[in-house]
């Protein structure tokens, strides 16, 4: 459905180098400070060509770190429903996208942050940026222990992934995802919503 | 304080290829069906001498793995109190293992365990047999959940590693302990000894 727009299309290696200058930007200065028309500087295009490979700066993000899923659409997915079951339905939304066979790209991101600092930066920029902002802005909490509760999801949901589709240590490796809704859920919750202090 | 036994002490090799043949035999037995008598065997010496270089099993998969610290000496740690604090004072000792020199074995560990199915194979036996089956056995809960509630530990603590020492998200990753054995320990405690059904 692209639409020829009269702009040259750029060499073949184009998309790449703006992949390239994209994944750069977003590690060394953050998703937030990045611009679309200083990553199209780096890799000498013009920023309308960003937008006409890649769309938004939160689609390029997403192309940049090769993941086939778009947290923008399953965000409102987690937050559709009562306060108190954005724990279990964060838990089972995570679960459903890990069990997909979107799956083993989350298992070669985090296989690649643990070995490579830029990707580290990148997953913490993905993390923080693309997924816990979205669901916490809606959830009415105090801004000040935004960052700690959302930092304190990321512990319990990348601990999951790693050890549910990396480490495969048993019964998670294997075990039905409503289990560990049941299970996981209310810990989501408690870091989202509840008392962080003993 | 090692004392002459009068055996022939091996060749320069010899340790070297007892840690070789550990490794092959707990990843691919497991740590309780692999026997020092069959490590001996496929390195060629004899079973006394893997007792002399290293002591018990537990002391020789500890060498194996290159791990600096004995959990057999922290899960006393862990254990001593009133049971509702378990899952704090494993918090607690956790990242003073982790926040300390030795933590740096431990993002080796992890960073291998990532890319290497048998250091994956390895960890899953350290977590279970060294450290969860250590504390679970103690703690008087129903058999049948014990292999579900360790691996949901294993979950949130190889997470908070993951996120405080690989990847580094703030603030998890400068927090003060007490912060987050405030914030975790009570996580902990519920896969240890509450209820798992929503």
């Amino acid at each position: 459905m692209t639409r020829r727009t009269g702009r040259r299309p750029g060499n073949p290696g184009t998309r790449e180098s703006i992949l390239d200058a994209a994944r750069a930007a977003f590690a060394e200065r953050g998703f937030d400070a990045a611009s679309i028309r200083a990553i199209a500087g780096t890799a000498g295009v013009d920023p309308a060509l960003v937008h006409h490979y890649f769309g938004s700066k939160d689609q390029l993000f997403l192309a940049a770190m090769n993941l086939p899923v778009d947290p923008g659409q399953l965000v409102p997915r987690v937050l559709a429903g009562d306060r108190d079951g954005v724990g279990e339905r964060m838990v089972r939304v995570f679960l459903g996208v890990w069990d997909s066979p979107a799956g083993s790209a989350g298992v070669a991101l985090l296989r690649s942050a643990v070995s490579n600092e830029w990707t580290a930066r990148l997953l913490r920029e993905f993390i923080t940026t693309q997924v816990l902002r979205r669901v916490l802005e809606q959830l009415d909490v105090e801004p000040a222990q935004l960052p700690l509760r959302g930092s304190l999801v990321a512990t319990q949901m990348i601990g999951l992934a790693m050890m549910r589709h990396v480490v495969r240590l048993e019964p998670v490796a294997s075990a039905d995802p409503e289990t560990l809704v049941a299970a996981i859920g209310p810990t989501v919750q408690r870091y989202l919503t509840g008392s962080l202090a003993s």
